[in-house]
């Protein structure tokens, strides 16, 4: 049986795969008046003199809200709030099965970007942060940007966490085939959020350049092909990727653009390129291959063309980007250093850590296994230690 | 160390009396591409062919949202949302104790009806009810009534949970002293939120005349002494209950109006009355005095004025009127039925059925006690059954 139907019997089974389970059994009178009423009114009127103390108070230092409107979950597309309710507790599950957190699914009954913002900043007071989630672009960028203001961190995993994962990949993969990251030609196929989060990462975009050093040139295609200047069906998004992308102006689809470049980034669908393509890449070309749950070129084409390491989204190959890898280390260490936000350096610092984390490095071994429990911590002292 | 010391060490011992658990512990490979992808792409595309799978394949179908804006937490007044969090955790905690609901705090940022309704119609997807807390009269009316249509249970704890006890209550006091329910003079003082609901119960307001059997008076006070058609400072909710309380128009203080009446339900604030205003109450007289943690008398004052039976908010005494006798059996047995309201049918079936819970019934036992872990089940039962 394949994993669709067996998950829909654990699901049939389970009915739900979190649930909300309480520290303090109530036994006696005692445990009553200490729970619930009346000893409750003494934290909460602390609470009352005091804000912050809330976070020494109840759960809000460990809670995160994994909110999704349903418009863009998994390849299905806009299947809306109550059918992305699996995905959600599944998120759910992770973050605590990797870094101990108390994640709760909000899936809010609104496609309307000004709506979801104004639900998530009323629901904001027992969290201490916002996980969103499969929610479509370009909404999905006014979403997050609007609510930096928020007080705690809110971060798209979609974009965000497959860009760190994305990041720790080709820091290891530069490393084996001996290339500098910074001298890496890049083609990435999709502008949707995960190929401009990769973009704005690997370029440095909003970071201190201090501690960041950009990649030479990143190419993006959509469908059409390269965007370039020249375009005039572009929406505002993509045009303001032509401020840090495509320094020379290519234009050409993507299979053009793709010659001498030193690696593939697909985030868009299957079987998209073939060894062709490969071969007239650089030498040592780097393919991270997402799409799922068939890559944009399947591993063994990839080779044939030329290769050096090449990774997909696919867990029965090796070097899997997931995103499982990132988020739940990132928001531990968020909420350890009661962070306000998830700063490009703490984005940065999570990448680094999360490459640092491979022993014995080699091009089938260019990121850890998702089941690795040592990760998530690892990531997260990175990630609080680069939170000013 | 008092109740309010102790209870603020073991807060700041848990950070949080809940937290939420995993029921799929991720130890493989397999196991993440069952409970995350692919696999849970199937139960999503099942759920977005027919959303009413939603309750057989989530966590749905065992939660409820505890929502407070905070206007309105215990005896303290308007401490806002993040000081009510400690109260909205208890309540959580409540409900798996007694019922095995998997309850989420939800406070709200917003003390705006509208935006309060709009706030739980948004996030109701992940939600099989909502169980409204802590909210100030009368704003607490309107929220309440605008979201019964909803399609999942919305139930102001403090108005019915409060108001089902009390009947039980009144009940088996009623039996105690051989005096027939519907024959009661029955004297409420406080016109709030739980005052209302107490007088709409017991007339049997909204509800089936046939299954429900009218108190022949009830007559409400607020601070200014009995609601009468001669006042001319009322607002409109307290005009409202002219239609169906004092049905003799009585004019007067609380303690004037006491006087002949068989039952005095105390909503309000300690040290009202006296012995000698239980004196000119009819002869055995049952007095229910909720106020906390002062009641509005004490019950070694009452039983000296000559009250027969004698019930507090108190633990320490006898007969302790406690909403934990009600929402968690109300919410198992409403989720269990699927049901899409809590209608009055259901709310009078939770107070019989919480009477008959009592054995060996005496003048010190009218209620079971709050620890009983047999109570929910039973009340449950009845409301399921009540459900149509």
């Amino acid at each position: 049986m394949d994993y669709g139907e067996r998950s829909l019997i654990i699901h049939e089974q389970l009915r739900g795969k979190i649930a909300v389970s309480s520290k303090l059994p109530i036994e006696s009178q005692d445990d009553l008046s200490i729970a619930y009423t009346p000893g409750v009114a003494r934290p909460c009127e602390v609470i009352a003199e005091d804000p912050s103390k809330a976070r020494d108070l109840t759960l809000k230092r460990n809670t995160v809200a994994v909110v999704s409107d349903g418009s863009s979950v998994l390849g299905l597309g806009n299947i809306g709030p109550l059918a992305a309710i699996p995905v959600m507790e599944g998120k759910a599950v992770l973050f605590k099965q990797y870094a101990n957190i108390d994640a709760w699914p909000i899936c809010v009954d609104t496609q309307d970007a000004d709506e979801i913002i104004e639900t998530v900043r009323r629901i904001a007071p027992v969290f201490g942060g916002i996980n969103l989630e499969d929610i479509s672009a370009p909404r999905c960028f006014e979403v997050e940007d609007r609510l930096q203001d928020l007080g705690i961190p809110v971060f798209h995993d979609d974009q965000h966490g497959t860009a760190i994962v994305l990041l720790a990949a080709m820091l290891n993969a530069a490393k084996v085939v001996g290339k500098k990251p910074e001298d890496l030609r890049i083609v990435i196929n999709g502008a949707g959020a995960a190929g401009t989060a990769i973009a704005k990462l690997l370029r440095c975009i909003d970071q201190d350049p201090e501690v960041c050093t950009p990649v030479s040139d990143v190419v993006i295609c959509d469908s059409k092909g390269a965007i370039h200047s020249g375009r005039e069906d572009l929406n505002p998004q993509k045009k303001a990727l032509l401020r840090f992308t495509n320094r020379e102006n290519h234009a050409g689809n993507l299979k053009e653009v793709l010659e001498g470049a030193d690696v593939f980034v697909g985030v868009s669908k299957g079987n998209l390129i073939d060894r062709h393509d490969v071969a007239r890449m650089a030498k040592d070309s780097i393919i991270l291959a997402m799409a799922n749950p068939t890559p944009e070129i399947m591993p063994d084409e990839a080779k044939a063309g030329g290769a050096a390491v090449v990774g997909t989204g696919r867990s029965d190959f090796p070097n899997q980007v997931n995103n499982v890898l990132a988020f739940p280390g990132i928001f531990r260490g968020a909420l350890d250093a009661q962070a306000r936000q998830i700063t490009p350096e703490m984005k940065i610092a999570a990448a680094h850590a999360l490459a640092g984390t491979v022993e014995e490095l080699c091009a089938e071994k260019i990121l850890p296994s998702p089941l690795n429990p040592t990760v998530a911590p690892l990531v997260a002292r990175a990630v609080a230690a680069a939170c000013k």
